[in-house]
This record gives C-alpha cells, sequence and structure tokens, in this order.
C-alpha cells in the first residue's frame, strides 16, 4: 500500500486505501518503550522503540542493506543494531556504524516516522515527514484529565478498516449486533442529525425517556427511564468518539447524577484487509470505583468482537468480487458514513494532486 | 465465478468454469430446515432455510445493505432478519422492514434462488431466474420408493468440480485406487461402450461371469462368480449415477437373486477450485436389513474418500500452472469425461451466446 | 517456474528465478532407495526412486493421463504402477503398460531427468536433457574420502533460495547472526578478497592470531590464540563450501594440529520463493570420534536454523512488494554476493538466448 500505486478498485465506493499524509494512531503509549516492538501499519514494517529519555521512535522495521526486520536485532542505548550484519542505526535512521566498513556509506539509512504522544496514545504520520503539522492531532483534555478514569485495550481484525469506520458511523447497529449488551430498540429507531465541521463528521441522536439499559444501570448506577444522548465523532482518517450522556429522565445536563463516558476507536489500517483496534472508556463518573473500571475493562472487549466478527464475516463475503465491489445500498442512517467517505477520497486526491 | 467473466483459462480442455443456467444440487433435503445454513455454490454465498410449511428458500447470503452474511441473523417466521441493522427480508429476497427507515426502498432486495424438493434432495438454479424449468431436473423414481433402501452422506473437496465427474465417468480407476474394496481387474480391463442422449451420457460395462468382489458378498450374500453390469450415467453438470447390477453367474436378469444398486454423487462447484460431494447409496435387495445399510452407511465414505484424496492430489499438482493446464493425453476410456466435457462446453457457449 | 516465463520482476537485481541447464543436488544419495520419494525443484514436481540395481531415477510426478502424482502409487521392479487408473511407467519414462488399452499410446510417457551419484549427494538437472554434461558436477574427492568423517542433515525454508547463496557469500553475518556460538567480532571485522573462476566465486578471509571460538575448542581441541581462515567457495547456482582451516597462532600449515573442515550447503530452490537447504560437515580431524561427530551432527542444525530464520523473515518483509523489490544498498562485504548474482545472470541470459 503506497500513495503513488492507484487503488486496486473504485474506492469511492469503499475506500481501502488510505491517506498516508495524515496522522494515525500507532497504539496506547504504554505499548512503547525500551524493547523493540514490531508492528505494520498501512502496509509498511514499522520498528518502534523509545530513547532513553522516553521519546518515540519509529523507522522502517527493514534495513536498507538486506532488508532484515529490525525489530530482530538489539536495543542498544537510543540505538538499533540489525542481528543479521550488525549495522548500527540511530533513531534519526542514519546508520552510524557499519561494522565491516568504514566510514559508513551516507544512503546508509532506513526512514524515520513522525511519532507524537498525545493523550495516552502514539500518533504516526506516514507520508511525507515535512508535512507532518502536530497541530493536526485531534486534542482532548479527558484523554488524559485525573478527573476522568479511563480504561484500554487493543484488537486486531483481518477486515479492510473502512468497514468499521462506517460501523461506527451507523449507530443503528446497536439495537441488533449489541443486542444482548448495550443495544435497546430506541437506538435504531431513533433518528439521527449529521454534521460536518472540517474533516470531522458529528452523527447526534438524543434518546429522551428511554428504559436504562443493563450496562448502564450496572457501571453508573441509574434505573427506570433516562434521557440518553449519543454523539459519534468522527475524525478522518480513522479517530472516533463515542460521546454518551445518560442522565435520570428530565433532569438537567448539569445534574449530579448526570454520566459522561467516551468510547475511543481508533482504526489504523495494517494491511489493505487488516486492521488494529485501539480502544478505550473515558468516564467521568464513579472515577475511583475499581469495580466499575473492571466491568469496563473486562465488559468492552466482548462488545466490540461483536463488530470486529461481523466486519471479519463480511471481508469474508467481499474478498472473493476483488477487484470489485458488491452492489449496495444506502440507507438514510449511512448519512454519517458516506460523508465520512468523502473526507477520505477528497484527503487522496489532495494527495495525488501533490 | 460469474457467467459473464471470461474464463481464466481454455476450459475447453479441462473446463473450471460452469454454466449457471442449470440445476444443481444445493444439498440432500434433510439438511435444510428451521435453522439458516451457509453454503457457497459456484462461487455465490447462499442463505438456505425452509419456510413454516417446508417450501425451500435460497437468498444471497449477503445483504444489500452492507453486505453482512444473512446466516448470521435470525429466522423469524418465513424471514430473516439481518443481524447487523436489523433488515427484515422475507422469503421473496424483498426487504419488509427497515428499523431506521420508513417506508422501505424498493430497491432493498437480495437475489432469490429457485430451489426445488425432488428425490430427497434440494435442487437450485444459478442463473436466470426466468429461464429455471423444473423438467430439466432428472427424475428417477428409486429415489424416493419404499422399495427402495438409501444411506447418504457429504463430503467436501479441495479440488476443482470437473476432476471428480471425470474420475466417475472412467471407471477402470476402480481396479487400482479401490483396490482394496470394491476394485477387481476385470474393471479396468472391460472395454466400455459410451452413448450420448441429450445433455446425458451413459457409460457401460458389462462383467459376466467374474469373481464377487468381498463387498459385494457381504451386503448382497452373492459369492462365487456373478454376472456384474455397471453403467456410469451422468447428466450435465453434476449429477452421476453409477447402476450396478449383480447375480450368480448365468442367472436371468429377473432372477430374485439379483440385486441392484445405484449410486448416486452429486458434484456442485464451491468455487473454482473446490466441490461439494453429496452422495447416496439405494438398493433393492435386503431393503429392511440394517446390518446392510449400516455396512453401505459407514463404509461408503471411505472408499469416496480415496477418490477425494486422489483428486486433491491432481488440484495440488496442477494449481502452479494456472492458469495453463499441463499437457495430458487420453485414452479410449476417457471417451465418457470427453464427451461429457463437450456438454459442458456446449452449455457454457450457449450462455454466453445469451 | 520455467525457462520460458518471463521473470516476475527485474532478476538482475535480485533473482528468483534460476536457470535450469544446471546441475541442483537434489538431495543425500542416501534419501533415495526402493519407496517413491517426492520432492519439488525448480516448480517441479518429481518423482524420485532407485532401480534394483542402485541407478537413480527421477520422473515427473504427475501421471501424462490425469495427473496424478506418481509417487501416490507403487514401485514395482524398477517401474511405477500409477495409482488412479494402473498405468505403469519404466525408468525411462515411457509408459509400458495401460491396462485399459493395447497397444501403448506411444505418447503416454512422463519427463525422466538426468541424475547422478556423486560425492554421495544426489545431482539433477533441470533442463534440455541432451545439454545435460557429468563434467559440470563439481568434484571434491573429500565428500568421499575415508579420510574425513562426515555428518549431515536436511532443512527447509519458505524464502527464495538467493537470500540464503547471497547470506552465504557475506560471512560478515557470522559475528552477529551467529554471535552465540561460531561468531566472533572478527570475522566481520576482517576484509575478505573476492576472485571469481569461470561460475565459481571465491570469498577468502585470513584471520590470524584470533581468539577460538568455544565451538572450535569442543571439536578441535584447540584453545587460546589461533589462526583462522575461512573461503566461501560458490559453484552456481546452489553449491557452497565454507573451507575452514584453524591452527595453533603461528603453526605452518601442515602442523599436525592443524585442522580442516567444510561446510557444504546445497541451495536447490523449491518453488520461487522456497527451497530446499541440504547441508554436511566434512571434517579431517579426530575422524574416528564419535562424540566430535555427534556435536556437529547435533549443533549444525541450530546454528543454520537462525540464517534460516533470518531469511524467512525477510522474505515476510519483502513479499508484499512483489513484483518489485525494496530499495537496498550494497556494501564492500557484498562483493562476492553480486559477483554470484552476475553469474546466474548470465547462465540465464544464455538459456534465453537458446
Amino acid at each position: 500500500m503506497t500513495v503513488t500505486r492507484p487503488p486496486p478498485y473504485e474506492w469511492r465506493v469503499y475506500p481501502k486505501s488510505f491517506p498516508r499524509n495524515q496522522w494515525y494512531v500507532a497504539g496506547h503509549a504504554q505499548d512503547f518503550g525500551r524493547t523493540l516492538l514490531s508492528r505494520w501499519i498501512l502496509g509498511d514494517p514499522i520498528c518502534f522503540y523509545r530513547r532513553v529519555d522516553g521519546t518515540p521512535v519509529a523507522l522502517t522495521d527493514r534495513c536498507v542493506h538486506r532488508q532484515m526486520p529490525l525489530t530482530l536485532g538489539k536495543l542498544t542505548g537510543d540505538s538499533v543494531e540489525c542481528g543479521y550484519h550488525g549495522i548500527v542505526y540511530g533513531p534519526d535512521g542514519q546508520a552510524t556504524k557499519v561494522p565491516s566498513q568504514n566510514p559508513v556509506p551516507p544512503n546508509c539509512r532506513v526512514h524515520r516516522y513522525p511519532v507524537r504522544d498525545r493523550g495516552g496514545l502514539l500518533w504516526i504520520w506516514l507520508g511525507d515527514p515535512d508535512k507532518a503539522d502536530e497541530s493536526m492531532i485531534p486534542v482532548h483534555p479527558w484523554l488524559d484529565s485525573p478527573d476522568w478514569a479511563i480504561v484500554r485495550g487493543t484488537l486486531h481484525m483481518n477486515a479492510r478498516a473502512q468497514l468499521l469506520n462506517e460501523n461506527l458511523l451507523d449507530l443503528t447497529h446497536v439495537s441488533f449486533l449489541h443486542a444482548d449488551s448495550i443495544g435497546t430498540n430506541e437506538v435504531a429507531e431513533t433518528p439521527a442529525t449529521t454534521e460536518v465541521r472540517g474533516d470531522t463528521v458529528f452523527v447526534t441522536r438524543p434518546m429522551p425517556s428511554v428504559l436504562c439499559p443493563p450496562l448502564f444501570e450496572k457501571v453508573m448506577g441509574l434505573s427506570g427511564m433516562i434521557d440518553r444522548e449519543s454523539v459519534a465523532e468522527y475524525t478522518a482518517p480513522g479517530f472516533h468518539i463515542s460521546h454518551v450522556l445518560a442522565k435520570p429522565a428530565g433532569a438537567a445536563s448539569d445534574d449530579p447524577r448526570a454520566c459522561r463516558h467516551k468510547a475511543v476507536h481508533c482504526v489504523t489500517p495494517e494491511t489493505e484487509t487488516s486492521a488494529h483496534y485501539f480502544w478505550l472508556i473515558a468516564r467521568d463518573y464513579h472515577v475511583d470505583d475499581e469495580a466499575v473500571s473492571q466491568i469496563w475493562q473486562e465488559g468492552t472487549p466482548g462488545v466490540l468482537m461483536q463488530d470486529v466478527d461481523a466486519v471479519e464475516a463480511i471481508e469474508r463475503v467481499i474478498a472473493p468480487y476483488e477487484p470489485d465491489y458488491p452492489f449496495e445500498i444506502n440507507l438514510r442512517a449511512d448519512n454519517g458514513a458516506l460523508r465520512a467517505r468523502r473526507i477520505i477520497e477528497r484527503m487522496i486526491a489532495a494527495e495525488q494532486a501533490g
């Protein structure tokens, strides 16, 4: 998967290819440390580690001499020694030592990807490093505020990333795919409002006076009729927040019983037909209650795996159609997903235009 | 696999592609009931079930909205509810409910395949429904006659269907591949007569006064020298009957000791390089003898697996040649198989001509 | 993989395709006997066995009638009977019996590959049999001399053969990949001399007065400072000898304490991205010492598997680039490998020119 290769089929219908001049989530900040970690992103093998001072580093995970994965080598100080012929690369990707040759050839270097720690996540820029603009990384204070409690985890899926992006933008699926946990009929039956600001899509679904779902009873302590609001916020190309607000029916927004949580879903293409799925749940209620944290920590993967199972099943039925895509129809509920597709289209077109 | 895609290589030599405007066996009638069953046929994922009144239904196993396999949803009455966003499809393939949208868009429908119960098998038409002609389904009264006892089963093979079609049309293999069960030298050494009537090929091999094979001793109660006759009847594209007659040498055809059985082999392409293999053995002797039924029920899969093993081994040695096919020579014993290839060629050509 | 198919990418950079009018090692002579053995070489399935008198035979492992692998049949005397329809092939590849047909059609034959026993190895010629020239097989008297002790084994690798050929021609990897066994820093730091004679490349690396590596202490009984010399000899397309000489530092070459061994590596492409790896260690010291033989027999696979693991890791990171190859740079230590590539290029070009 590269910017220059033409997309393998009509990606305007269903993009598998992704823009590269964008920030993607490479993982939770805590995943990266003083051990070499290999992770493929947008078809690139990448070697991740942290320098002694904690600064994150991302290099192409392929020695430029004979293509050995650097992650099979050794981390020494801030540098990586290739396990094949001992070439040492500094954190800027430039070789500093070639055991069999002196001086080091200047073109003995690997690509260094811009990476940034932001809000407990590590962000990576897959495209032209000169265009990497930190201010494009979405900022959300609650991602690392002491007033919010956070649980997090990582899943993997054998399906193109866009299937999950669109899953998250049409929450009418909650009533059916998650009928046994967070789903209630109201979700599918409540019309949603879609709004686009820049590269961000908002799908808002207010559900006043609905029955409190069992999960909310357990974690929030609410019961009976509640006012529930769900806002899906998608920042292209792969960062989703489900903003959830629940309070006793008729109570004011600043009622002390009002509970807010944010379900963050980071969908990062691994290859054209597989993706990393980094998630976290941040909440502003019962922040110090370990039992509530445990419910979210242990219960969330099961719910999200229902989505992963669905998109993997879909990937299996559409894969034989490559390079075509089976005919499909759109519903009004797909408005958010369709707007999201157009943003990705625009991003790719802008890159191809140069 | 579609009619319109040009075949990937010279299929006249060895057809992998198959005609679609034909009836194929989708399975034993008893396989289908009030549970959603997914089965791929000719490259199409298909969702099978029976209506409350028992009528069989076959729909594309892919929701037209977001491609979710319908078999992961729920059967409710005569309808299927998609497990993703809750769209309900009636047995004609038309959506009757879209939870997030009212009225239902008229193009919210999936393909309904014509299906028919005939002789204990379920038949499916993969092509243009308007051309589905029930009278083309082969009729054989003994398939559901109380005077015949039947055992049946299902195998799967990772090899192109045509390899098994041709296996069944050149029974000289019986002497070698099945040397330890039904094979005797006489089969290979007896010249066969080939006759074509319409889309059906008959290969007749009379073996007067041959030694009774061990299996026939056990199930028929014959021994010593017998008159044995085997007629392979192939109805294109994938329905085979091995008509077997055995009687004491010199006895008349209507001698009460004469035993007849029919080994039915239904070869249905799953993908271009895999197939379903539905089989049954119908016999007119010892019809109520459970011990004889048990011998056929338990012994047949082992014999047929020798054929499956052979065609899978062949698939593995020819697969690297794609899109070509390795050179091969034909023998006189291949006459039936070659006539069968020509029928399939003619069927495909007729479809492509429109 | 055939000579006539154009190579799938710029093989001058990194040949996956190989010349066919060459001798390749098919295995250790002892691998072949009175049992049918299937082995794929350069993309061809081959059926190996020995005649009653021990002469080796190699036939295409695919019956010319219906492509059944002959190795699933039976060896009877000097002939093979196909397990499908009983065709019997003599050791020259010509069918001598077709059970269903008399006389045997003259074109009922499979390809017979020229094979030769030489030095405990079986050599096979994959190209035009008329061009098979025995004198092209490399001759090394110590391969079957009673004055040398030999241990041997076989590995398999899921990587293109050329990756291992080049591994063996740049022994600077020994210091890093085999740091825990035979590697010492001197190997990488000692400049090597490359010389080409005909289709053979020699890379010589003298290491006077270096510390005896632990393995050499155990098998040779040397210790302290030694003079070590390593000569990598590569005979295209896939036969490598690492000539190793070790003696006490300053001793003469004919000093009785001098120890010589030859590590022979035979790299035979199986498919375009997998290979057989036949190895042997021949030594002229402690020839009758079973304990030393055991050290080599049991210890060698572990060292060689480090190379196999490396080239398989490389194959995985370059495979997604097909049909391209990722950019790589060459070092002075790659001189031998680059000369080897040019020999293979020349061989392929000569074949294509006719």
